[in-house]
């Protein structure tokens, strides 16, 4: 099995948890204590990390909070990184960057996120295909996670026209499972808040791990996510809240409550 | 008329220049009297755009090759836009990073891109719908530019899918056109490895103004491109040369010489 899918599998089977925090440390939003630190979204992300990381199997820092602030984001950035690599190794790590430009692109945002940062797995957009995405793909230590079906209300703009009798989420989710994942390191992005579609995507994907942002601030339900979502291992589900959690007044207890419920709600034989 | 596009407007008729030069400056590729320098990519686009810009409309850094170098890499795309905004605030600057998240992050891109590096314009992937672009498109003193028919080789895996009677690129080109662009503040991509789509967008488009990369090191035919794109003022393309003209022996000659040919091939009643 592919070295970082493994190191979430461990991860799942250690602390029974499916959850992932997105740590999406929107400067604006940081409470006021740690706007006075040296380094305030590193600050606040190792009090995030202190607060859930019993409960968690992944982490995810959003990118774009980080660009927001320029060269600054990005040296906390690196710092959380390197702080999670030592601190909590065990922990799988997700760069939610949603990259996807062509051929030799790719290898310099392959190197900054893998290497650079040292991410176990990055979100990609699939629509340039897969000769331009081979950088990722290619990688065979490392996780490729393809937007599939979206979280946003209008993800079917584009993803829900019709490609022959199918929709073009559901072709590319095929596509990507039966074609793209041959060295076991392709993941989907289906959005929590749209459980249907999670169901079509676990009978066209098998055995292959999802991530599923949105429940939490986008109003995904839990229980249909875990319904819908699980694989017949009980588990192939990244279950994503960013700001449901992070933004919380406690986001420890929040974090326990989503594990709790996570366990509670998985068939008995697969806890 | 849009400010940013006017601005670019402004640029080609005092230049007669449709070019665009990508400061893809891959940390691998620099010349080594660079490397010696306290800001190598920093000092070497000091340089290019000494050598070039009296020739070009347009300059493209691909965000890549800056995050590939981490804070190091922002702290030079910062001076280069800022030496831009300076020296030469009459060029139009196209921030290359395909990005393309949902809602509430893009408002943190569009900062981080529009704001705090002061681009014109931004390139973008439309794969999760206008919905959640709205960050980015309802800033009409900016400009995005979204990927229709990408210039790699695999581009139609998932581009060319039939919607109906039609290509998704089609699909997709159509609906910005007609649908996103109520602020004239999208443009679309075409790379110029697809001479035959970049005629039918224009049909499609009207006179919206086309970024169309893959001259030189990826093979388009520039002849071909200003015959099958360019609108009915004889202007509406951004052509793109990155690698073919900044790691060109002289890069001066090159821009030059693309210059003179583009304005050559130009209708006469249009130059």
């Amino acid at each position: 099995m592919n070295k970082a899918l493994a190191k979430y599998e461990r991860r799942v089977t250690q602390t029974g948890s499916l959850l992932c925090v997105g740590l999406d440390s929107d400067i604006k939003k940081l409470p006021a204590r740690f706007l006075q630190k040296k380094y305030p979204q590193f600050s606040f992300n190792k009090w995030i990390i202190s607060q859930t990381h019993q409960y968690v199997s992944a982490y995810k820092p959003n990118t774009a909070f980080y660009e927001s602030r320029g060269q600054r984001g990005w040296v906390e950035l690196a710092m959380t990184m390197a702080y999670l690599r030592e601190k909590h190794p065990q922990i799988f790590t997700i760069c939610d960057a949603k990259r996807g430009d062509i051929g030799s692109t790719n290898e310099a945002y392959a190197q900054a996120i893998f290497d650079e940062l040292g991410f176990d797995a990055v979100t990609l957009n699939p629509y340039v295909g897969r000769e331009a995405l081979a950088a990722f793909v290619d990688r065979k230590d490392k996780i490729s996670i393809f937007l599939g079906k979206t979280s946003n209300p209008g993800a079917g703009e584009f993803q829900d026209l019709k490609v022959g009798q199918k929709k073009l989420w559901q072709v590319v989710a095929r596509r990507i499972a039966k074609k793209w994942n041959q060295h076991d390191n392709c993941m989907l992005v289906v959005g929590a808040t749209y459980p249907r579609e999670l169901a079509a995507v676990r009978k066209i994907v098998g055995e292959m791990t999802l991530l599923v942002p949105g429940i939490g601030a986008q109003g995904g339900d839990l229980a249909k996510v875990l319904k819908n979502g699980l694989n017949t291992q009980g588990k192939g589900l990244i279950i994503n809240s960013s700001r449901g959690v992070i933004f919380a007044r406690d986001p420890n207890q929040i974090t326990r409550q989503l594990r709790s419920r996570c366990v509670r709600m998985m068939p008995c034989d697969k806890r």
